[in-house]
């Protein structure tokens, strides 16, 4: 098993206990609820039939039809028409983008059908919009982030600035300049944290939800799992419906942009941090043939062409300098664009030889990226970043660094 | 505005339009059932309250107690207890997945809050399964595909293997072969298919649902909408229940893997159809000063380090070769890896110098490349193969392809 393989096999196991914690989790917060709940409607409902001296199961007869009518979108106190031009756009955005808050259904088999293939070339559509949103933001954070840096660059003398020009023969040392993973996270999470609380400020009073509800529909609305227990905008009447209707698509669709990007960086966050956990478990041992014991060694000659596998035993882990920071990152993220850094990647034998041309190419251009900020430098991998040549160019965060600044350039 | 930007505006805008379509149709398709619906619920309830007399208002406070029952779970018929622990783990899956069926939701505050943090690092963790899943299932079929290519090209007659590895200089040109895009989006559609009818076969008999029914669940599961109208594995008892509730949750994880990897696929056939719309825009005369016409025109000198904001002027939209073949394709796509075979790309004046590096390099590496099956091309951007020097190696195809055959090799 390749390392990859096992980063996978980690996650996939990771994810099974995280399941197993949070099911016990919320097995404790939720199922005294539950049953306190279901004594209540029992009692409500004995209550009714003593009352009323109704048969039970000519009641139970009626609470199935009332499901079913529930079912199309009927209930006690009105809401909206859900078939009406408006409901159905709403409907189709839940669609789209994967929310389905289930609050309106297609009931007819027609529209059963029609919308497995509606729904497959939107939900495509979507991510592909989602994806370009998130490379925007990302740009947009990273020139902001660049521009607060040349500051403070500014501040602390200019003969910083120019020294480091110099060493780089390049007229902006800045443009090689990448915001960090954590500071983007952080971001997103601050705008994430203000679009849910401005949201949840206008749902509180309009929908009669306390705050904390009106949070908890935000994160689920925009993080497009979509419960249904709560959704907005289904009363027939609102103050100043119009506006409420339209900002309530505003929100949502902010929100869920938002939270796409902030789990998209997080996702980067977690995946750099199983590739720490199974680079200390190759190195403490379950693999002794590989070069982790040589502190010294570099993979690459600078700007030089070498194949990879002439170091290494095809289809084997192994990493250069003993650090986990030279292990390439190169997989399919969906926030994230570069086929990475090559460094200490162990490739199978076969079908490397392209990819050996750019990794060696690469390795030269990560080269070129010393002179990236300390300040763009925290994290797990942090105590790693002395130990080899490619301090500060080459690695997991340099590669998220080098996406970022790759997403930077405005195309 | 650059042509990135267009692109962005032009999906943001046809998804729009698909939403008004769809709109439209669903409104007609169901609100004469919702009306329908209506009516048949107001003739139930008026049955019921003539026939046993009861008060309308103290009826509708029991349907509205049967509502708020409705939310903890509680149904008529029995249904599985929502908080067991295989029913949090149930409930968990849906929140990590986003799936979000409803049919088990958080009522207590302690619950609330704790899904917002818990979902916020599940939903981020399964991004990153589902990634590492698509690449995965990329590199497989890429493997397949290459495998009975391979075949195909043996029966064909050796000679044209031979005479290909020769002119390519490596050892072996299907190094270098790469899938289509269009096939593997055949092939994770067929997959999706087989999944979801073998569910349904499930489901049909054990849900009493109807085959199209079932294939609706599926489509709603797999796709993480989860509206929640029918949910799978709900009621109390199940003939042979553990075998029926692994079943089931072997199923949806299938699902929502093959369909997040087809969803990905699409929207990658989605991005290139709009480079080409976009590019058509462009070069239909939108801006005559770039380079359009001269079809012979070549960008890049091959395997040389030319800055191209030197030919064209900085942050227009500037195509090489009249031909949006050799618009780069570099941005985030979640089920690919590339930064891209650069060409014909325009770039904003500042912060590309590592850019234009690489992208020297990625030309000299595209050109590398030219050997790449003719069987691999097929789609829209076809008739512009044989117009610029870059023919098969070049493009938003080729960077598909190119993604398809990084993924190709063993990480």
């Amino acid at each position: 098993m390749n390392e990859d393989n096992a980063r996978f096999c980690l996650l996939a196991g990771l994810i099974l206990l995280y399941l197993l914690c949070g099911a016990a989790i919320f097995s404790a917060l939720e199922h005294p609820f539950e049953l306190r709940a279901r004594r209540l409607w029992k009692q409500q409902l004995d209550n009714f039939t003593q009352r009323y001296r109704v048969n039970l199961g000519a009641l139970h007869t009626l609470l199935r039809q009332y499901e079913e009518a529930n079912g199309a979108g009927i209930r006690v106190d009105a809401l909206r028409p859900r078939w009406d031009f408006a409901g159905a756009f709403y409907f189709v955005g839940t669609v789209v983008s994967t929310i389905g808050f289930g609050m309106t259904t297609p009931a007819t088999i027609a529209g059963k059908i029609f919308l497995i293939f509606y729904g497959l070339m939107g939900c495509a559509a979507t991510i592909l919009f989602f994806n370009l949103f998130l490379e925007r933001i990302i740009t947009m954070l990273a020139y902001i982030m660049r521009w607060c840096h040349e500051r403070r660059l500014r501040c602390a003398g200019v003969g910083v600035v120019s020294s480091r020009e110099e060493s780089s023969g390049e007229e902006d040392s800045l443009e090689d300049w990448k915001p960090s993973v954590y500071y983007v996270m952080l971001i997103l999470c601050v705008a994430s944290v203000v679009i849910a609380c401005s949201a949840s400020t206008l749902y509180s009073p309009m929908e009669n939800w306390s705050y904390v509800d009106s949070l908890y529909f935000c994160f689920v609305a925009f993080s497009t799992i979509g419960f249904g227990d709560l959704v907005s905008s289904q009363r027939q009447q609102y103050e100043s419906q119009e506006a409420y209707r339209l900002g309530n698509c505003i929100f949502i669709l902010m929100g869920v942009c938002c939270i796409y990007s902030l789990f998209n960086v997080i996702s980067i966050i977690i995946k750099q941090t199983l590739t720490w956990i199974v680079g200390k478990l190759v190195c403490s041992g379950r693999y002794p043939s590989c070069s982790c014991s040589r502190p010294g060694q570099k993979r690459f000659k600078r700007n030089t062409v070498q194949p990879i596998s002439s170091r290494c035993p095809a289809g084997r882990p192994c990493y250069a300098d003993g650090s986990v920071e030279t292990v390439c990152d190169s997989e399919t993220d969906a926030g994230a664009v570069a086929d990475g850094v090559f460094a200490g990647r162990r490739l199978s034998g076969e079908m490397i030889s392209v990819n050996e041309f750019t990794m060696s190419n690469k390795v030269s251009l990560a080269l070129l990226q010393k002179q990236l900020s300390e300040t763009a430098h925290q994290g797990p991998r942090q105590s790693y970043r002395h130990q080899n040549g490619f301090s500060g160019g080459v690695g997991a965060l340099a590669i998220m660094n080098n996406r970022l600044q790759e997403t930077s350039v405005d195309r």
